[in-house]
């Protein structure tokens, strides 16, 4: 018997962790390479951000995922380069992975337009860690703001401005309006939580500029309703310490805020920009690489590009989004075409099924869009959670977020919101709260 | 009508909340002071380390304990300096809070005999990021082991030297052999995780030595059916990078391991050492404050020390273990006290009620003595159990923590076992595994 045809898969997100499922039949060996050893349920990671749940909740470990799958591996590790000539990927720890098929699945990164100093000021949210420290830093705003005895001081750590009207920053703001007027209430002593301004910046004319128009006016009528300041055709010029700088109808203004949470570009991984340099393969400005119709790179049928990574623009032009969804799809299709080829048998392009959008606003608040279906409100949450509880990959997480979302759902409570995080541990005998934050 | 009556406690432990809870209905002003924002419960501390549960399990954020104690209010912030003369905690960030009675419970740190160059290589279990960084290099070693093609390395990668046979230690150890044969079955490729070897190292002649011998004798028994290796009256010398130096009836020895795990002893924390130089009073080897028989410090009623922190020694003279029964008793203590000062009432002296002590080891696998009641076994497992799920400050703890439990008792998957450290957002475009090692 001949050695077994060699996948190997870089990233186990949803595209890359789908591909490898799919081919748990195919007579090949696959090999997930990932630097960290879980799956992340992305479209969740508000939901640590805000300490509604714990990250394992939202995680699973590929190795746990894959132990029955006989035909896969897991690598812990990470690919700095491709040798497209002898085929083989190489680790930072200088092992090379030889593969026969490659596909490449490491997503996207949060991106500040050329102003990457902002991060320090306005983290993203791709990681758990991402996650983790964006929650310390909302609770801290909290609890610095209990202790501050300058007025203007309160208002700025009272202030939450959230850049980018997607669905992140969205749902980011109206889990902060939550936890101001809710979860915080009768909480602290010197101020008022439900004071706390949050403020979300679009620079585009609408939020969620995907959805139907009417659409994006129930968000914004919902967020209003909860206590959010929308802000469309509000551009972020600067971002400082102590606040950001926005141009909105020609005047400019600054808005004295402690916290800014960024949801707004994303940029492809680094790891796209060193396929496309190994293979002359052509990237767009967001670093995303081209791909065929099979989602293959041009004249490189044995590399595949999926999800967030690739620029797949062959249905009218403009690029697909980069949703789980299409990640998933895209995994399917290259395992298909593997088991294909092995096969001796031909497979149609690629087509994404686009089977909705939606986003949650708060309790009993979303918006949902599937097909030429239109919703929002009571029954676009209920489609929200029932679709989002069942999308979680182990039968435990759905178990433990539904207890902790009941939980909210009677009480308010964010049983998650623990101010933690490595100063903490390393300076304990002197750890400052400054240092935290 | 005057002032209330102000009580500052220092310290959100098992000792500190509970003097606050009980002084809900007193005429007093309480103060919770904490470097953290949550109480945790440290006994399960070791399930977090083990990938078990998740942080928040075994952590009530203080605010939402005291939200309906409208005489109470929390500070997030770190203590510094006591001024006695004038009755006022300094805080890091250069506040002041008076009290007219303070109690410190700022419980007690991991310790290395003055070898402090031992953390780096045998962390530590205390905090909630110690938990996460020993879990972190627990679940690593066997990534790198299942990465590595060296035979010597491989094998000290999957040695994990477990450095204490107390509680912690054995619950440590137990945890560790069923992970390397139960939990990650069938998850590697290269490695069998169940030639695991693990060694649990004990200075003195026996295991958990507060408890009866008898239970000692039960306890080894059931570490070596699951696979640990015991050594008692074994000393640790030398802690490398590389392994241990252990010395064992005058024979030296060293165990090749690139896991060790401290579990041995425990020192006051620093503010015992500020509050004993501020007030002059006496402490002991390991940094704790000597204590009146009401708790109070000699000289200075209107200060008191309870759990970890203090030496209480007036029942035959040895000190009070530094257990969460001793840490709860004590706060109740010195509540009831402070309520029958203000009443003009006098009150016995503390007396401690030893409601027994136990410690699990594994599936089934418990020991647990009770007043004359000796149990080990399912039995004890069980008591083990249902006291911990009881025990745990919130209700929505308790059906979290149940839930896992459960699926860990027919899956023996622990969900919780990420791989995550602030290395990983940090390089995230060049996150080596190597970094977070």
């Amino acid at each position: 018997m001949p050695d077994p045809h060699r996948v190997v898969i870089i990233g186990g997100g949803f595209g890359g962790l789908r591909c490898a499922q799919a081919l748990a039949r195919a007579p090949v060996a696959v090999t997930v390479i990932d630097r960290r050893n879980f799956h992340l349920f992305q479209p969740l990671l508000y939901q640590v951000a805000t300490g509604a749940l714990s990250p394992a909740n939202i995680a699973a470990p590929l190795r746990s995922v894959l132990k029955r799958q006989r035909n896969a591996r897991v690598l812990l590790g990470e690919a700095v380069a491709i040798d497209a000539r002898v085929r083989a990927v190489r680790l930072r720890d200088g092992a090379d992975v030889p593969y026969d098929t490659l596909v490449v699945a490491t997503g996207s990164r949060h991106h500040y337009f050329g102003h990457q100093e902002w991060e320090a000021f306005a983290p993203g949210l791709k990681t758990i860690e991402d996650a983790t420290a964006m929650r310390r830093r909302i609770f801290l705003a909290f609890e610095h703001a209990e202790r501050t005895g300058d007025v203007a001081e309160r208002a700025a750590l009272l202030t939450f401005v959230v850049v980018g009207g997607g669905p992140t920053g969205v749902e980011l703001a109206g889990a902060l309006a939550e936890i101001a007027r809710h979860t915080m209430a009768h909480e602290f002593r010197a101020i008022d939580p439900a004071a706390a301004r949050i403020i979300l910046v679009e620079a585009g004319d609408r939020v969620l500029a995907p959805y139907d128009p009417i659409l994006s006016g129930k968000a914004v009528q919902a967020l209003t309703r909860i206590g959010v300041t929308v802000r469309t055709s509000t551009q972020v010029i600067a971002v400082r310490d102590d606040g950001v700088d926005v141009t909105s109808a020609g005047a400019t203004e600054t808005i004295p805020a402690r916290t800014v949470l960024w949801g707004a570009g994303v940029m492809a991984s680094p790891l796209g920009r060193i396929v496309a340099e190994s293979i002359a393969a052509e990237t767009d400005r967001s670093g995303r690489v081209m791909v065929e119709p099979d989602c293959s790179v041009a004249g490189h049928p044995e590399i595949f590009i999926v999800g967030d990574l690739a620029n797949f623009s062959h249905d009218g032009g403009k690029p697909l989004p980069g949703v789980a969804q299409v990640a998933m799809q895209q995994g399917d299709h290259v395992a298909r075409l593997i088991r294909s080829r092995l096969d001796g048998r031909q497979l149609p392009p690629f087509r994404y099924r686009d089977l909705g959008n939606m986003a949650t606003i708060g309790k009993h608040l979303a918006v949902a869009e599937m097909g030429s279906l239109r919703l929002s409100g009571w029954l676009a949450w209920l489609a929200w959670l029932f679709i989002h509880v069942l999308k979680l990959v182990r039968f435990e997480s759905r178990v433990l977020v539904l207890v902790q979302w009941a939980w909210y759902y009677v009480s308010w409570n964010r049983s998650a919101r623990l101010i933690t995080g490595d100063e903490g541990s390393k300076a304990d005998s002197g750890g400052k709260i400054a240092d935290s934050a």
